[in-house]
């Protein structure tokens, strides 16, 4: 049923509303922890997607007890909730010492580094212990020491070890390159690349206790084979989205975030719904069409209760600061009138989340984030 | 001179900051309110862009006293300081009918419309006069009435003068087709057939007082000739951007915002250079390269002072959710240090603000925002 009359009950104050539907939210979370423990991977979910204290507690009834970050602005949110073992997966900024030094004083900080020069510079000016990570490129070419250049790895293992101020605890990676894939084979041919990537490291770095941490989501989602590999930093499985969709890590009914946005305007000759929904709502990500033309968002339905995946295709074809177009077909046209609020699924909820800063529920509870 | 040393002071937080030249942003609305005067067109800037009350008032330095903004949360921010007569340019959200009666009461209130379905709306639950703006289409196919479906815009208008719930006041238009395209020649060709456009409205609604309202940046800028226009709505020109410049809006030293980002990593076989600087900071609007490659901001100098423009052009190439990547060439490179703070012009500084949340001047003073 697409009712989007019903839908109105779900706008807070009348604005652009980021919905949470907390049943896939969990299902996700649960899904992603009971593969780590059948596969025997330590879970160290990513928290920069959601970013939000009551989201983490649904992953602490998991038993989730270690997780990532991307900023040690979220390190310092999370750590005053409890969380005591974090990850931050960035490579280390020197102009934020002082919060590291905070940071460590108080919960187990595991921090990232790639430069001798980013090491020496912690080793003068750290007040408490920490542990390390070394981020390994393993193709994406974004960060990270090339996942062969032994000699170089091996000597900042030294520096490290040898510092005093820090243990070195193993390698991260980050395989960024499968958010350009799309389809399990892509992705699993992917995978088996940093295996071996992997497999070479830890020929070459013996290190019985050395941990080989792992983080994007479309291999993690989508691989079973994860040799070599002790843990999985995922973060943006919690809610999924339409990138994920067009990747293969997931199917629409698990994207757990939409939007709901009121009807301004109508456009018959063009066949368009003017939403107010725009990027300073949803993020200029996107995805492209067989055309090549951006789609923004895809229009799901709404049964009273739940947002719905409708058979048609139609999508969030523009956006400007505030407004959004979806293009639709002349029968869809006809049942939609102004005021009525659409639902709209997010290509990156990530960013998605960001811009709208809070979530509701389908039953209009305020989920905060930081 | 460029110095990225000296520019760690610009920093805040040790994280990235929006830098705000106070000095180039009075210059831009003193550029523009006399152009206005000298053209004897009514200023009515939109201030979706800054969000700022201290902006504002440097607005308001200049003689403005009345503002266009983008939605009723904007309208109500800008009342509490002063703001008297604010235009809504957004077609009216009938989800926000308490905010519109409650500011209606308070303030001079200009809305704007395009349909009978929100005009009929409002006049069964206005509880103040309000001021009403017929939105045009002149091109842009995003909002409003096609500029000569006269008949239409005839009806609606006697809907609204029976009503005695509002006044019409005039036509309010967005040709934001602007935005796609380069130079002055484009612009102007553009101007010439809006003012058709709009000479065509005025013959066919011979009415003294009313006013055309226009929007959009370039056309503000570039045009000369605004015969049939009353009123100029320009945003982005308080600080322009990059994309700004590439429209032939202003020049770079116009540009009036920009990012300071702290170095976190180097890759010397990529001649790339890691900046704690992404998606979250900067939006993922881009324009395009002689490649058609993404181009997300553009490396400026530091003087001690100020940011400054230097002559190779380099550009921020590609950004994730917190890490940017700035391509450069080999001398530049072994210029840089881990822990310098790079300063990047943006690509679109109405959505960089808006994720921004705050400006510092050079001097480091707090400008707050919405």
């Amino acid at each position: 049923m697409i009712d989007y009359k019903l839908a109105k009950r779900l706008l807070i104050n009348g604005e652009p509303t980021l919905l949470l539907d907390k049943e896939k939210v969990i299902a996700n979370i649960k899904m992603m922890s009971k593969k780590a423990k059948r596969l025997n991977l330590s879970f160290r979910p990513h928290f920069k997607t959601h970013q939000s204290k009551t989201i983490a507690s649904w992953f602490r009834n998991e038993g989730v007890d270690k997780i990532t970050v991307s900023s040690l602005k979220m390190a310092e949110y999370f750590s005053l909730y409890g969380w005591e073992d974090i990850t931050v997966a960035f490579p280390v900024n020197l102009h934020e010492i002082n919060k590291i030094n905070k940071l460590a004083k108080k919960i187990k900080l595991n921090l990232l580094v790639e430069a001798p020069e980013s090491v020496n510079f912690l080793i003068k000016n750290l007040k408490y212990h920490i542990n390390i990570f070394i981020k390994i490129d393993v193709g994406y070419n974004r960060t990270g020491i090339e996942a062969d250049n032994f000699l170089f790895i091996k000597k900042l293992i030294d520096i490290i070890n040898t510092s005093g101020k820090m243990s070195f605890k193993g390698f991260l990676t980050h395989a960024g390159q499968s958010y350009d894939l799309i389809g399990k084979e892509q992705i699993l041919s992917l995978q088996k690349n940093i295996l071996k990537k992997i497999a070479n490291l830890r020929a070459n770095f013996s290190d019985k206790d050395l941990i080989v941490s792992v983080g994007d989501t479309p291999t993690c989602s989508i691989a079973e084979d994860f040799t070599g590999i002790n843990e999985i930093r995922p973060g943006n499985f919690v809610f999924y989205d339409l990138k994920q969709v067009r990747i293969g890590s997931c199917n629409l009914k698990q994207i757990a975030v939409a939007m709901a946005v009121p009807v301004v305007a109508k456009h018959k000759k063009r066949n368009e719904i003017i939403v107010y929904g725009g990027a300073v709502h949803f993020s200029k990500d996107y995805i492209l069409d067989k055309n090549n033309n951006p789609e923004y968002g895809l229009l799901a339905g709404f049964n009273g209760n739940k947002w719905t995946i409708i058979k048609k295709e139609f999508y969030l074809k523009s956006l400007s600061q505030e407004h959004g177009i979806v293009k639709v077909d002349n029968e869809f046209f006809k049942k939609i009138d102004i005021g009525d609020v659409l639902i709209i699924l997010p290509i990156h909820s990530c960013l998605t989340a960001n811009l709208m800063k809070q979530y509701h529920t389908l039953s209009g509870k305020l989920i905060e984030r930081l």
